[in-house]
């Protein structure tokens, strides 16, 4: 293998927002170009938090497909599928699971830390505890060397690491130990300053059009100190200056300048937001357009991702039985 | 469905014995006759246990297949397959998981006192934790409504029991509750007097002959009070006695009258059960040394089974996904 390969997995949890397209979807369009890239829908993934309510499932799929897709991630460059679509995924799970310590999926810092965070959902089960195990029978099924994460996920990463290198000591050394790729992912708060998340209500759907954008950018909440437009802003504490650090890197000195000199109001720095998010996103939102016409297509795509995927990790499972001889 | 259907599943972790042959296959014989029958050669339960030594695995799982063959089972009555050639069961399993409790697996009786037994092995894994699920899954890929188990069984199959509850309330009603066929085992101990275990080496292999036969149960441990043939005899404490309950049934109280009155000795008692063994195994014995010698053939019978039992599978884990929207 030449080229390295990434393994890139999303949960189909909700529709993508603006601070997953920059924080992952723009990152991919890129590997795409230097790397050999598996980019799956991890349908089974969201069933480990989401069991209780899987009613948007589907839709929810479709969703990060045309998401994706309108963004530039190309079938042609890379293999787009779905999880549950290539079950080796499952087969691997399950032979990963008969050497894996209970304690290594134990000690994974945010399996505690979501079983807090999530105390209102049932996720005491057996399929939450294994989802890291999951997540590296996902990597590993196609021997991915390369892994786009963000500093969160670095655990995850290093669990499967853990485990490669138990597999290759207990039977033969079938796997590369995969190395995080860390993505610099641009702060992009939500409208109303919190971390930008669907939960909270206040986040800007990547499929968003000129119209959700103005409406979502007049909502941002900016200096409240700031009463006129002579008043001094600080764009420190503005949300909307935060967007500018994201859409107008090479320009946003001499916007919070025009802020703290008092020289531009908060309206007219919306609207000139407005444009430019609606702008970046013009190619985005008409390809989306399109492609939202053609669900055959899409669902085309990912069955012919899911061939192309299943041929790889069948090889890898192969390998694998051979190895434990099963 | 007319007839009920049954799931049975055994572990290639060895041959099998005489006490496996007459708990258990025995029983297999018969019920294919009655039912519609599943049975399955369960090697990735034999991994949960067993993954640091492999070697005699593919071995083992042919072996316990001409145990089978030879004693009876028959595939054009029954579906004789190998658990890791259906894959829907992993598939099965990893959907199961996700809303499965981690307190119902951890609750199982043997789970503690497994891990209490085999601490010599490092079976504190996930796999290992989660074998109950596996067997449920196993079960309800065939949808059996009938479970031969022993006593020690039963908590596993009321896992099962409460799974299918919990899956046919939260989506659809599609499992029906499996149910336990308790079956009256015959108590063989081994030649020592202990329980018959192949890590005790007091075992006689199912496919032993007449020789092997004859020198085990010389062997035999009979009552020590007993030095001369005229002192009177104790079948109650003795092996030898234990056999004939289970091979002469019918004449087993003449055995034991001639033993207390000290008519016949323990040589010649032990000739006699020789003699009884052999002939009740003679039939399986002759099968076996025919078909050991056809290897393809008893493969080619495993592979079809799988097909068939894939059939059946698919079409459950078809219903499953529809009713998880998965």
């Amino acid at each position: 293998m030449v080229r390295g390969r990434v393994l890139n997995g999303m949960r189909p949890t909700s529709k993508l927002h603006l601070g997953n397209y920059l924080g992952s979807v723009v990152n991919m369009v890129k590997l795409q170009e230097e790397y050999e890239c598996f980019y799956t829908i991890v349908d089974w993934h969201a069933l480990t938090t989401g069991y209780e309510d899987t009613a948007q499932l589907q839709e929810n799929i479709l969703d990060i497909a045309l998401d994706w897709l309108s963004a530039g991630v190309d079938p042609e460059k890379c293999v787009v599928f779905v999880q549950s679509h290539v079950k080796e995924h499952a087969e691997l799970h399950l032979l990963l699971s008969m050497f894996t310590p209970l304690g290594w999926l134990e000690r994974v810092p945010t399996y505690k830390e979501q079983l807090r965070e999530l105390k209102d959902r049932n996720i005491h089960t057996y399929g939450f505890l294994g989802y890291p195990l999951l997540m590296a029978a996902d990597i590993l099924a196609y021997k991915a060397d390369t892994v786009p994460v963000g500093e969160d996920q670095l655990p995850h990463l290093e669990l499967s690491r853990e485990v490669v290198r138990r597999f290759n000591h207990l039977f033969q050394p079938v796997f590369p130990e995969p190395q995080a790729k860390l993505t610099r992912v641009p702060m992009l708060p939500g409208i109303d300053g919190r971390k930008m998340s669907k939960s909270y209500g206040n986040h800007i759907p990547m499929s968003a059009g000129p119209n959700t954008i103005r409406e979502k950018v007049q909502l941002m909440v900016t200096d409240p100190a700031r009463v006129k437009k002579t008043d001094p802003g600080h764009p420190e504490v503005c949300t909307v200056a935060a967007f500018y650090k994201v859409f107008l890197p090479e320009g946003v000195d001499e916007v919070f300048a025009q802020c703290r000199a008092g020289s531009i109001g908060c309206v007219a720095c919306k609207e000139q937001l407005m444009d430019l998010i609606i702008e970046r996103m013009a190619p985005i939102y008409k390809r989306r357009s399109e492609l939202e016409k053609e669900p055959d297509t899409i669902r085309d795509i990912l069955k012919k991702g899911a061939e192309r995927a299943r041929e790889v990790a069948a090889t890898t499972l192969d390998e694998v039985r051979r190895a434990m001889n099963v």
